[in-house]
């Protein structure tokens, strides 16, 4: 898993090699091919989709399948000589279609025998819409990762367990050491996905409207088409208790993430919409 | 593109079959057929996510590929024994990867002889996150439809200005006809997709947490963690006019949807937590 120990020659000096599956062509100046620039834009987005190809045993065969995940990046195996180079971690039901998919062909598919079903990881954070004179200058300022590897069932006890309290306190910081911790049949009953990413790229839109020359000599039709960003932004709300609930009060810890949470998400949308 | 006129018998009664493609398998409750209750969650999501295979003539064909695309559900052709089934449009770069496969493969891959090629979106709308006592009872509320089928660039004219001005005015509601009207170059450039759908389920979750019988008796955990919903919506900021704009003020049409949007939003998320 750890980049020293697996061959793979796409990736080099801390980003990810530009080749035809993972290079931005519409628009290549808003392409990123640094883990610094990919991995955060996967660990923001509360939802991550995965694609991957249909089941051979099964009708429909001939469409691509995309679930809506819960996940994040990571390193399990902490190497000396690790260039920054993650993962991706993936939690879902042990016994959904992906999963059974990802133990049933353990090294079907894949390049260079690494092992695992081949998937498409996307991750999308919309920033703003962006309204030109024209609909067809039209655009969004957002944030969006995609990566492509190899889906495996993790089986290894410690790496799920670090897996699981990494996503879950990547949702909500902190979350995991303020819970009762899991049993053993709910442990079971979950199961982790591990992407040992073969390839990704980030692509990010941030500024105001970019509009055709002929349209800034049109004052008459400039006074009467609004021209600008909406921001937009992810925010959460005020936590509502179970009626179950017996914890006296608000967490600080909730607090403080949801507080913090949504300064930056306005913040950002309301920058990206000022450049 | 109507219902009447293509040979498919995978819908009946206002709603997809269910078949092992679009079966909603882990919380059966939660699998909604009905073309009422798919097609708003594509509508309101702002993002879709388009999944496709790779291409054969690219290196790394092993893995689907996915693109985060604007677009909404749509039917050009009224029809009178239309029974309210819908395609999916999307827009595009006119020599965007998907396009040029779309335009390539009229007739490959596909069940019954329909054109273009498979494809599946994807649509999520996040409302909140579900902290139960433990992690592994954790949950989102969500609404999350997926829809399987078959895009083709369209090439009629008047089908293609129905798809921009519907798509533009799903995002941001009259804005179409509050522009400058594109020109010829600039309407080529935009490539439009259909998608027509062969199988569709949504899959919806709202409510506060499902505790596990025995958490319920321990109620000296109870008091230390906290359980509940944090609910969670997209919300649209205040627009930032740009610096080329001239229009004086903000438009009503703006306003209007932007309050309406955050109220209702806000209102399904806080509601969703309470259930």
């Amino acid at each position: 898993m750890s980049p020293t120990t697996t061959e793979d020659s796409t990736s080099s000096n801390h980003g990810y090699a530009k080749t035809s599956l993972n290079t931005v062509n519409r628009y290549r100046g808003r392409g990123q091919y640094e883990y610094q620039h990919v991995y955060p834009i996967i660990d923001e987005a509360p939802i991550l989709h995965v694609a991957f190809h249909g089941s051979p045993d099964q009708d429909d065969f001939a469409f691509p399948v995309i679930l809506p995940m819960l996940g994040c990046t990571g390193n399990f195996e902490e190497d000396p000589n690790n260039d920054g180079r993650r993962s991706i971690y993936l939690h879902g039901y042990v016994s959904s279609r992906i999963m059974r998919l990802s133990r049933k062909n353990p090294a079907s598919n894949n390049i260079a025998g690494a092992e695992g079903i081949p998937v498409c990881v996307s991750a999308t954070l919309m920033d703003g819409i962006v309204l030109a004179l024209t609909p067809n200058h039209h655009s969004c300022n957002y944030r969006s990762a995609v990566a492509f590897g190899y889906a495996q069932v993790v089986e290894d006890e410690p790496e799920r367990l670090y897996a699981m309290e990494l996503i879950t306190n990547n949702l909500v910081p902190e979350r995991w050491q303020h819970t009762r911790y899991p049993n053993k049949t709910e442990l079971k009953s979950t199961g982790i996905l591990r992407i040992d990413i073969h390839s990704a790229s980030a692509k990010v839109r941030a500024g105001t409207t970019g509009e055709a020359r002929e349209d800034l000599k049109d004052e008459t039709m400039r006074t009467k088409v609004w021209a600008g960003v909406v921001p937009s932004r992810m925010v959460y709300g005020t936590p509502l208790p179970a009626p179950t609930n017996m914890f006296p009060g608000m967490p600080e810890y909730i607090e403080d993430w949801v507080e913090e949470w949504n300064e930056k998400a306005e913040r950002y949308s309301a920058e990206a919409a000022g450049l």
